[in-house]
């Protein structure tokens, strides 16, 4: 016997399972590198931006909260797969082949913290709190920034007009005015620079 | 300009250079994939494991100090490389190594944010806190996990003895007694099963 509970062995189980996020792949390049970033890389560099600009969250957040929240915000993708922000066809099933997703893997674990894992992610999705709406802009802006540095790759890959890319930050002044801020110079400097239809 | 202020403009310039911690290959391979993982993807996971196995720690940790310990413990090795942990000639220069890097790169950041990440760093490899000696738990466990579900395979290319990976939890029951019990039990599993000699 390996685990002498059974609690123990369902938070292992869980632990091996997530490793499945190594796998699921993004839009988004590494730097320094010719290939994707995957979802476990992107949630460990959010997570760090959590706690680094968590001073320009319009409101008082609990950064706890918010780094739990992006560190497990994208594991029902193991199930559902990555979405591209700008792919209107997948978006219409996005929402359902998640909820199914959350449901499996969030219950292999013990009860009360799969209550809270669920609770967690629902939370994020449905932005109904500072500490989702802050950590929204985090998880926009990371590619962001990481794109605009590999001069706009993905954006000429998929062919992403500036408007698009605005869209996504047409709400976030309330989250954080700043990074909003941030996000809207990177955008209008790479449409300058024609890596922006 | 795409900064306003030149805090903004260090901190992003630090989200810039950790990505390259995503390069940064370990020992330890994927469970899905014939490729070993890399400290991103090592720091993700052990993050993680911090608030979901918190309740194994003996002593009262504070979780948020944990993680964020988690999350940058491994930044160094952007300078100095990955060291094996049964690397005994690596080990001679590692500390003088990661000293340097670690004054780098939290040298980017705005003057208070360098002196609390340097001195998580510091406060990590010296084992000085309950936070740094349970997040060293989960930074041993985690490879011992993902190895003995790879049927043990870094210690068989490495030739690794059952004596060696026990040595590294000979001093972990006063942070875990738990989760010592629960490495001690793979590795006697291991060792049985002839994937350490």
């Amino acid at each position: 016997m390996i685990y002498d509970t059974e609690r123990l062995q369902k938070q292992i189980e869980f632990v091996i399972e997530i490793d499945k996020l190594k796998n699921i792949y993004r839009q988004t390049y590494v730097l320094g590198e010719e290939r994707k970033e995957n979802d476990s890389e992107h949630s460990w560099h959010i997570a760090l931006m959590a706690f680094l600009l968590a001073e320009y969250s319009e409101k008082t957040i609990d950064v706890l909260k918010t780094m739990k929240m992006l560190l497990i915000h994208d594991i029902v993708e193991i199930d559902a797969g990555d979405t591209y922000c700008y792919d209107a066809e997948g978006y219409k099933t996005k929402a359902e082949r998640e909820e199914k997703a959350a449901q499996r893997i969030f219950g292999l674990l013990p009860e009360n913290q799969c209550s809270e894992l669920y609770a967690l992610w629902r939370e994020f999705e449905d932005g109904s709190s500072d500490e989702a709406k802050f950590a929204a802009v985090l998880d926009r802006i990371q590619p962001l920034i990481l794109n605009y540095t590999k001069n706009g790759i993905s954006w000429k890959e998929h062919d992403v007009c500036k408007e698009q890319v605005a869209g996504r930050y047409s709400q976030t002044a309330e989250a954080s005015e700043k990074l909003t801020q941030l996000a809207m110079n990177i955008i209008n400097d790479a449409h300058e620079k024609g890596w922006l239809k």
